[in-house]
């Protein structure tokens, strides 16, 4: 495995706060920087930068993150970098300050591939204030060839940093992963690659070593797993698992001790049937969690299953 | 993936049973059966074929199986075979039918690589009855390649029609996996092979993957993973995933439902931290397990880890 050269990214605070509403402590997300920071991940993804008045809804201070509320939160940077994440449409440029006087150091982009003009563009602005910057292309499994080769173009001669593979659905085995990264790296050979795995089959962990040994240097973790409906990749088995000695498990056990088990209680991720089943039919999560907040039905597994393969179904969802 | 060629071996009862020491109602066993013929799964290990003069201690008929009772649990056979394991210096050979009167069509034989030799002496016998035969050869982390060359040497020239590769402690990735399926093909290529993972860093199911794109055919696996600590390679993903048309999700989901989701209420398996850290530890669960039957401890992560790494336990243990 490419020692030295991989970079974990921890995305706990954004993407669990999907599962929870971004309802974090700020003492969790104090020890989860202090754990992070000693266990030698690169970076810790603190949560959206998205602007509270583009998006509607209560949620915690770290969907919207602000600067001088960063302040207080990690008063002592370590060599742990801070990155944020933004949504098309949902993010007022204005909000964001020259990295100069930031706290952050890299800023992602999620966006369809429909979107990635709109991507490009809001890549440029980041890149331009001095940000490290990736572009995250979500639901790469439901993207066929030619529209890959178009946006491609596109994306080689903008200044992004890194590309992100994004296995949105939780649907790709190791062939799949093999195939994007060769494809990735034969159209954005100027460009460092990142993957960001979902774990409904099971596959988050060994799809993210798949795509170590391809020459993927970008990985998206989250400590126990926490991200939305099945999860992502833990980062406890990367740290565990990746030959390099700067990484260290045991700050990240004490972070599952003292934080996630308590917090798996109230609310749940991971490994759960209707997750495998929308996993292996290459859907959205959407329909397993909204059966999944019903507690009748939440384990009524084979009335969803043939929810999802009627025929009926399978014609809406399109 | 070789399609057609694999068969799954669905081992909820053997290796399940070793969580809740056989405790398995006759309706949940026929039950089973029933779905997993419907799935299209080839092999159901019904048990251990123990004998209860040899081996103290209570447990579940599942543990010592008896042809009369298990006539009366599977009055019907369908296309899913029956098979059973045996440990050796446990199992009473008077003990074993000849195959055309047994419910049983395949019997496993489980041994440490020092005791291939006896192994082979139970294959011969089970082999003279008319069974098929196989060799699991445990802890296959732990053997140097000496060893196992000299083991093979009298393997490839007994009559067992399958040679199993067991991760018996869940630290194998996939390099590992590729490595000792290159091993055995080279020195047995007379054999059929087969694979035993277990899911202490979730790659239970990857491994088995990886073992399929090498060509192993005999894949163990049991139902929402119900096996010893953290459990195997889960028989809901291999029939979802598998490119074979005789299989059926949907049969598998009926049984999680009704019978698995209550089940792991009352008993626990899966990826747990302290299985987590026995498998990238190399090192047999039953530390581990021990802890998670405290409940004081159970939870204590950060404290296993330093004991399991200790100077002084590293030594004990080795």
């Amino acid at each position: 495995m490419s020692k030295d050269k991989c970079k974990i990214l921890d995305c706990t605070i954004r993407d669990g706060g999907l599962v929870n509403n971004w309802d974090f402590s700020v003492e969790f997300v104090q020890d989860l920087y202090k754990s992070l920071s000693e266990a030698g991940v690169e970076y810790m993804e603190i949560g959206y930068k998205n602007s509270p008045k583009l998006l509607k809804g209560e949620a915690g201070p770290w969907r919207f993150l602000d600067e001088s509320f960063l302040r207080t939160v990690i008063p002592h940077k370590t060599e742990t970098k801070l990155s944020a994440l933004v949504d098309i449409g949902r993010v007022d440029e204005n909000d964001i300050l020259p990295r100069s006087e930031s706290m952050l150091d890299l800023i992602r982009v999620a966006c369809y591939i429909g979107d990635v003009d709109k991507g490009l563009e809001l890549i440029q602005t980041f890149h331009d204030k001095g940000y490290e910057t990736s572009l995250n292309i979500m639901a790469l499994s439901h993207v066929s060839e030619p529209e890959l080769r178009e946006a491609f173009e596109d994306i080689a001669k903008s200044p992004v940093d890194i590309v992100y593979i994004v296995d949105s659905y939780g649907s790709m085995d190791s062939k799949d992963m093999e195939y994007l990264v060769d494809k990735f790296q034969t159209l954005l050979p100027n460009k460092q690659l990142g993957v960001h795995t979902h774990n409904n089959m099971q596959l988050a962990f060994s799809n993210t070593l798949t795509a170590v040994h391809k020459g993927v240097t970008f990985l998206d973790s989250s400590v126990y797993g926490m991200g939305r409906a099945a999860g992502n990749c833990p980062t406890e088995l990367l740290v565990s698992q990746l030959k390099n000695p700067r990484y260290e498990l045991r700050p990240v056990l004490e972070v599952i001790e003292k934080h996630l088990i308590p917090m798996r209680e109230t609310c749940e991720w991971g490994y759960i049937i209707p997750y495998m089943i929308s996993g292996a039919l290459n859907e959205h999560p959407r329909v397993a969690m909204a059966v999944r907040d019903n507690d009748e039905d939440k384990d009524k597994y084979v009335e969803f299953y043939d929810k999802l393969t009627s025929p009926e179904i399978i014609v809406k969802h399109k």
